[in-house]
């Protein structure tokens, strides 16, 4: 025994209880709390007018905020963290509320209603391959709500990977969802043109970034799935940000292959995935999205260093090389075209 | 500013998620997993034969739950921790697991899955009233599955709240539930006879619980709602274990005027509750139980001890102190007839 302290269940209750964590600040961004608390703090009553609830309702759900640390009670008045002023209040420019759209969209809260039934049969037991099926509507949540998460590591990865300035060159950016990862080339090689693949309703949001981002000049897009369309030719890099994590080895064998192919000599693939250690079990985010996979794709997971090696020479590339890509939770894996 | 590093969104992030470790626990308590582990470890093949899983399930599952703490990871074993094996496996006499079935149960699940309707509405928006409908099979769940978490504190109220060893004594217990609170006196005092009022699904369970401690000699049994059945008289101890967080001040008062009149000269009431500190943000587990209450009941709420106090004496009651129940999560609050 390595402590003298007596056994205690605190954690079990506090792991079976955690949902309610999740509903508490959930409910705190559909009725757009942290907005109508604002820059001057708000007293229950004064939420309750604002936020059209009852003050009984908004007392306990605000009370509850404030013990998870959301939120600061002085007095009957709540205010705002630093982090919830910078993340959760709608008026923000870092506002990244709408995570919960896609993180607490249908799909994934009735993947995790029944792991079990995922353990048991070693893949998503949701209709037509969970998130894999075409044009599944949780991808246009994650690109409505997720592009925010990706800014940083876009813009990094734009500069590890970065293109010869002299001349024209070229991106594909494959599953390109809200278009960030492409267009941050774009963003720093004024010479560059990006192509976004992916389901039609989604590349209406990566076109929409594109426009924000006076993009649109250099920016195109083909429509379907990675695994049938015609990439075109001579790209200098072509992007995989979080894409191989949905598929088992011989299929992403299968696809960089088809990346190998497409790619000009000595161009790049750029893979950015959550890649734990080869114990599988740190660092904790990269660790547990194998679960995510597990229970919302019918093989995906998430792979170690050594198996995206294995992956990419198996595919007919050399030069491996990993990257960790700022906040510190995606990897960046970089390979040549031998 | 109280420090300079950078907003950080990661405990949006894992909040957002935490629903995501609620599942991945139950999973394993439905696979019972910590069982199959037991006292030796295990590999994810060997689990996957004993748990009737794919081997490739076990191993995602397992290394989650080596993240969250619940397991440890040797090589390729996995191991349980103390507090593991002391209380989710089911060949522990301290299992505790059994408080999944309450604690997920589809009653609290659906509550939590729209908080923001409540807190707009200010009290439960399911069906008849939520947890208070009569006969609820939510408390058939609660008896089986939480009666290991109210033991240390059954067993340090009956030494609190002790009778006169040198006469007959009566207690009545409201709301017995598994009946734990209740023979914990009679335990302790051989001369206490027991009255368990709850209703008649959930008596059933007190009653095996009574038979099991071999005390159903001197048990007895009251069906149906404690606002309407008659009590019988001159009770030396009514207990009222968590049952006042489900309504409302005056409701309490109705019902603590009723127990006054039960009572004998200089009897007392002892109640047990989830007590906030007069700021409702302290400590954690008593001020978040308010939102339990507020989306699973019509009026119900955490009260603090001056609350309790006005609703005591308001019903007749004087000298009323407070006592923290083992293991410090629970609130001791007794009174006297005055």
């Amino acid at each position: 025994m390595e402590n003298n302290e007596a056994p205690s269940p605190v954690q079990m209750f506090q792991t079976l209880t955690a949902y309610q964590d999740t509903g508490a600040l959930k409910a705190a961004l559909d009725l757009d709390l942290f907005t109508a608390i604002g820059e001057k703090g708000a007293t229950a009553a004064e939420l309750a007018t604002r936020c059209e609830a009852a003050e009984r309702g908004i007392r306990i759900l605000s009370d509850y905020l404030t013990v998870l640390g959301f939120l600061e009670k002085k007095a009957d008045r709540y205010h705002l963290t630093r982090d919830s002023a910078t993340f959760l209040a709608r008026n923000s420019p870092a506002y990244a509320g709408g995570a919960a759209e896609f993180l607490l969209g249908d799909h994934l809260t009735q993947a995790f209603a029944n792991v079990a039934a995922a353990v048991r049969k070693g893949g998503t037991v949701l209709a037509n391959g969970g998130s894999m099926a075409p044009e599944h509507p949780m991808w246009l949540s994650f690109a409505r709500g997720m592009s925010w998460m990706m800014m940083p590591g876009a813009q990094a990865l734009a500069e590890i990977a970065a293109l010869d300035p002299t001349r024209a060159t070229k991106v594909l950016d494959i599953s390109a969802s809200h278009g960030i990862w492409g267009l941050s080339f774009a963003q720093h090689n004024p010479r560059t043109r990006v192509v976004a693949l992916d389901w039609a309703p989604v590349l209406q949001i990566a076109w929409e970034n594109a426009q924000r981002m006076r993009l649109t000049a250099r920016f195109s897009m083909i429509e379907g799935s990675a695994f049938e369309v015609d990439f075109g030719r001579d790209y200098d890099v072509i992007l995989l940000p979080n894409f191989l994590h949905h598929f088992d080895p011989p299929a992403c064998v299968h696809l960089l292959r088809k990346c190998h192919a497409a790619l000009r000599e000595n161009g790049r693939v750029a893979i950015v995935e959550f890649v734990p250690n080869p114990d599988r079990v740190s660092p904790p985010d990269a660790a547990t999205f194998s679960l995510v996979m597990l229970v919302s794709t019918e093989r995906g997971d998430a792979y170690t260093f050594a198996e995206f090696e294995q992956m990419l020479r198996d595919a007919g590339f050399t030069s491996i090389e990993q990257h960790s890509l700022p906040p510190g939770i995606s990897t960046a894996i970089i390979a040549e075209k031998a």
